[in-house]
């Protein structure tokens, strides 16, 4: 038994049995970990009574300090939900393993022959709030990739996660792989989260999961590399070439579909060009569908429209709200994004290709979207199969995060007793 | 002209107009790009005499500090070594673009297509020590890779690099792209690198070219990621089923065709099997060519060898000095290269491809060699025409870095006016 009240110990010595396990795994075989993952669906799927009763001790705990309805909900576990999440581990075990795959070879004159082969980060560090999914789908894809993860999850979840995470911890046994490699910090002490934040020798990257409170701080604090994105200030413009009912039903979706999703749009800029032919019977549209819209004073005009300030221009409401101003060009739309953007996911509708080639040369969001929905900002729209988060930094990885982003790389150069002149 | 006295506004102008370049060169037609370059090359060529002048009054200053013989002829710069300046500048120019390059692409069941695009990161700082080309090779590479850069010479290189930095800004000029893409900190005052290693909103990574004093210090200090290596402890491991006459070759090339490189040799560990049959010809051939061997207790029964203590195990000589010692296995050569090793670039020697796969999947070096001479571990070697440096982390970049690693990339999704079920 660990000793909890000793946090920096506890966690390095986490992190060093993590960093042990690391090394096993970077050479584990494709099969063993194919295994591992349908194992833990399998014990999972034979412990769903058992796992139900721990969210109910969560559930409780939840109501006792008065948790949201909406978290309440995301909180919960039921036998759908929890067959959703065997079946989520059994997709990621499906996929291709991406350790060991060449990425590129290719020879040279002096006789070397080189790989850059694919290889794992080492150790994944997650911190996450109160969905208790996130305990498998991470613990999944930091596996699949071959790295060990040190695994976090918020105190509203804390015996529901642990009772997912016995069942990744079987199946690791079941492969005869190391068990460190998926580890669960046993404590509810945030001073656990702190120390993973310093820990630069022993975690390679930490990927959080949750509000902007979580993310923010792990941004600001952490001395660690972080994949993450802090909003998804999203924006959708209407060009002066765009498509009538392409419009509408796109700007629908982006608002409407999902509005707590990273990938909702938040903002709508239309060319003045298209105001009157597109714009007003889109805006018209979104307030028939409940959606509050904060206009500038030309769009004002329409009825239903509530005036925006300077605050919402750059707010990720997350809600039936949606801020809207008119440009007059698309260069004021590119300024606008840039200006106000997050770097997440951008969007023009236009049938016209110059200017749909100068929305997609001039920004620089992870994602840039022409003619469809912003909700398809997503791991599994993109066919990556699972994510484990969006990232809007520059530095290795960006947009939806699968199994493939978590690795590295190194180069097998062969030669025939070469040497350099 | 700046104010040289308030160091962090300096340099947060600096920044500021390194943003601003690097959005502009973000969508800079390539042809842009390489005019600027071959324009920076005519320029320097035209100026080879002022530029010898800058550098005499380097070279003044380099003696009044005593510099040693080394450093002092790394400083020097003639009509031969500005010219091979140039003959850089023009490769770097001819090389493909990788900015906008398509790396991946494919469509979706939901009707969306999906193109992942090379972008650059942003803004590079390089810190770099006397060396004055890597002021003319850094800001080439930097610019082909779509980035804008600061860079911070050296103290002894202050004029020579002034002189060389004010041909590219020449170049950039007479391809009309923006003169703040490539900007040197014109300052010796050491308070200059503390700012560039905490500006994260404005410098996206950098990079230190030179001893393990400056790139310790970045890497300890640094709050923007750092592309670097700190030490190239290099292992060269002759295995039981090694070819003696590539061993041979291939040790002596490692070790002594320059020892000042990172990729120079640092440590010879020699299988139990292979020490009368191959081992002792190749200790013998070392010590008679001026190498200083420094043995474990068996190899000090060959004349010559002398005794290694604990700390020759994981030492960079870059020197003609050489640890050596004999393994059991090619278990206790993985075990003590991952003990003793800087994940830079090792090496085995042998026929057995068995052997061969378990040194490359056991180990993590950003480079593995089988029978080839650690020496090629270069960018120029591996077929990138330029390196800015050689990185050993896991993130990012690795290995040597090219303008193809001084990327990013960011995803352009096409549909039909396509909305998410």
């Amino acid at each position: 038994m660990k000793d909890l009240t000793d946090i920096p110990a506890m966690m390095d010595e986490i992190g060093r049995k993590a960093r042990a396990a690391a090394a096993e795994l970077a050479f584990a075989p494709a099969e063993a970990k194919r295994r591992a993952l349908e194992a833990a669906a399998d014990a999972l799927a034979a412990r769903t009574d058992a796992v139900i009763e721990a969210n109910a001790q969560d559930l409780a705990y939840g109501r006792d300090k008065g948790l949201s309805p909406a978290m309440m909900d995301r909180l919960t576990l039921d036998a759908g939900r929890i067959a959703a999440i065997c079946d989520g581990l059994r997709t990621v075990a499906a996929q291709d393993d991406p350790i060991g795959a060449t990425i590129a070879e290719w020879d040279m004159p002096s006789g070397l022959h080189i790989r850059r082969v694919r290889t794992p980060l080492g150790v994944v560090g997650v911190i996450y709030e109160s969905r208790p999914n996130v305990t498998a789908d991470a613990g999944a894809l930091c596996l699949k990739s071959g790295n060990a993860v040190i695994l976090r999850g918020g105190s509203e979840s804390f015996h529901s996660s642990a009772a997912i995470h016995d069942c990744l911890v079987e199946g690791l046994r079941a492969a005869s792989l190391p068990e460190d490699a998926i580890q669960r910090v046993p404590t509810r002490d945030r001073a656990a989260v702190s120390e993973m934040l310093g820990m630069v020798d022993l975690i390679d990257v930490i990927v959080p999961r949750g509000g902007k409170g979580l993310v923010g701080l792990v941004q600001r604090e952490a001395r660690v590399p972080v994949f993450a994105h802090l909003e998804g200030i999203v924006h959708i413009y209407v060009d002066a070439a765009a498509d009538p009912v392409k419009t509408l039903d796109v700007v629908l979706n982006a608002k409407t579909r999902r509005t707590g999703i990273c990938g909702a749009a938040e903002c709508l800029l239309i060319h003045r060009d298209a105001l009157d032919t597109i714009g007003q019977g889109v805006v018209r549209a979104l307030v028939d569908a409940g959606v509050e819209v904060r206009g500038d004073a030309e769009l004002q005009q329409i009825e239903g429209v509530v005036p925006a300030s300077e605050d919402d221009w750059g707010h990720e409401y997350l809600d039936m709200i949606l801020a809207a101003r008119v440009v007059d060009d698309i260069d004021g739309a590119i300024a606008h994004i840039r200006r106000y953007g997050s770097n997440h996911t951008d969007c023009i509708l236009t049938e016209d290709d110059a200017a749909a080639e100068r929305f997609f040369t001039r920004l620089d969001s992870a994602i840039l979207m022409r003619n469809a929905s912003t909700q398809f900002a997503d791991g599994g729209e993109f066919g990556m199969g699972a994510e484990i988060g969006i990232a809007t930094g520059k530095m290795h990885a960006r947009g939806p995060v699968g199994a493939e982003q978590l690795t590295s790389f190194k180069y097998l150069v062969t030669g025939e007793g070469s040497v350099r002149r």
